[in-house]
């Protein structure tokens, strides 16, 4: 069943990267609505306006919000934790009763946290990002071809969850639903322990007396692109997602326990194998972690993912 | 001292994406000497010169280096090694005595197998390369920016040195010298370990029944990337440069280690500060591992590594 986004007024309660894209690809795609925003500072909401991001913008939370019929909370895990925790009530006990959603690496922590069961409220996540952050770098084909993934609960409206995927739709992504747990159990494996690992790589290398970035190619710089993302952000996943991404940690160290034990035993013929299953399951999952190659193959679009193909060897 | 590059017929002993790169860089830079290829196999041979990388080919080893004044040997380590012992001590009795360097990411082992003094030898290893294999993928832009790293031993001629220094010139990477050990030492932390990091992450993930690679966006993208790299040129690295790997493994597992801790201690005041090291570090060094960027910032080349920058938090 696919529904139309009957959104007239956009409120971003946040205004960086994701929220930034989101505002700018519905432009893009010339949705005639208006897109409205909140923040805690001046001037990365001016700065929106001033780029065309957004419409308007106000410190006023209360004037953000009160004509709004869909809210988008852009913020680290624990202040859209907050935010929820404050805005979800009042939005129960309003007249209006607008659908809301968040973009949260986390959902769980960030549930618990809202702790209301506001039937509005369409718990969300897009699998997109940079490691730069800001409105400066929102993008409006950050979510072409990218999973936005929806953790609807038992309280949450059917119709609030399809127009919050409505809205996503229109920005070329795929939406599809998990459970909260799920959610955070495979983020944990896809996204939180491979960023902790790279964070782990980077600082390995960071006092190396023989400058090994230095010497760095393709490999180390996709291996450590992730270690320039936000700080803040990447604490409150650390935080908030603790034990699913220690679960995830533990996985990847048994496996760098099992492969150290062939390096030391020299056991050519059990790492070949292993690498050659590596490069098999990298190879059966390239379309969905490039997703653009596919879709857009002609394009000058299409032709950006194959760039991180390039250089990387050693 | 700049020494022009007086080398007019190359032998490339084994014809792979980096021998084939290097063929067509030097092509594409007008250098109008003869490349010959020899190799185990006739068909990617006779596909890289239906494909214009190379101008003849022979399975006859013999043929293909008689008249030879540069010699290439590219092939996995531990074969690199094989075929250096077998040359180098012809090479040393013959009055030829042409130039020889090899493309191998190892060089103590390799060396150390080779066992002959032959001064024209002069060990080499261009950080350039790609998780595609073969001749097919060969790229005549594959070295522009990146390091190429001479390791001349106490036996090798200044004068082979410089001839193999101003052939890579030609290819717009910069030329670097190191001693042997600090290569292995250096390239151990800088890309073998990080292969194996990308190794048992994506193993890790591999059977995960939450499907992680399925939500992944672009961070997993470029953790495992290069675990889609040739498995026997990686089995090769693994064993021959055994106790410098362990080392720079044991230094990120010591780093994992670690960030389990401020995560297991939930401290994030601690997690942000490591967060925020790791993002200075990796701007510190962005030209280095994003050359291309730098160098041509406003031609089509120059596009393609900034799309390595494109999708990935979640």
């Amino acid at each position: 069943m696919t529904v139309s986004f009957t959104g007239q007024r956009i409120a971003l309660l946040g205004l960086g990267l994701i929220s930034g894209s989101l505002a700018r690809s519905l432009k893009a795609q010339g949705w005639p609505g208006h897109i409205t925003a909140w923040g805690p500072r001046a001037p990365s909401l001016e700065m929106g306006q001033q780029l065309g991001v957004i419409d308007s913008w106000s410190l006023d939370l209360e004037r953000v919000i009160q004509d709004a019929d869909m809210i988008v909370v852009g913020a680290p895990p624990i202040a859209t934790g907050d935010l929820l925790a404050e805005l979800l009530p009042r939005l129960q006990s309003s007249s209006q009763r607008p659908v809301i959603t968040d973009l949260a690496s986390i959902k769980g922590w960030v549930i618990d946290r809202a702790s209301c069961d506001y039937e509005g409220y369409v718990p969300g996540h897009p699998i997109a990002g940079s490691e730069d952050s800001g409105v400066r770098a929102a993008n409006a084909d950050l979510f072409r071809g990218r999973e936005i993934i929806l953790t609807p609960t038992e309280h949450t409206d059917p119709s609030a969850t399809a127009q919050v995927e409505a809205m996503w739709q229109l920005t070329g992504a795929r939406v599809s639903h998990l459970t909260v747990s799920d959610h955070d159990a495979a983020l944990a494996a896809s996204s939180h322990s491979p960023h902790m690992v790279a964070y782990a790589l980077t600082m390995a290398l960071a006092d190396n007396p023989l400058a090994p970035f230095q010497h760095g190619g393709g490999a180390l710089r996709d291996m450590t692109r992730i270690a320039g993302s936000d700080p803040v952000m990447w604490r409150d996943i650390a935080v908030t997602n603790q034990r699913a991404l220690l679960d995830a940690l533990n996985d990847v160290e048994a496996e760098l326990t099992r492969l150290k034990t062939l390096i030391k035993n020299a056991d050519g013929a059990a790492m070949e194998r292993y690498f050659q299953r590596c490069r098999e399951v990298r190879r059966a999952n390239d379309t969905v972690l490039n997703p653009l190659t596919e879709i857009h193959s002609d394009s000058e679009i299409g032709s950006q993912p194959v760039a991180a193909k390039e250089t990387s060897r050693s």
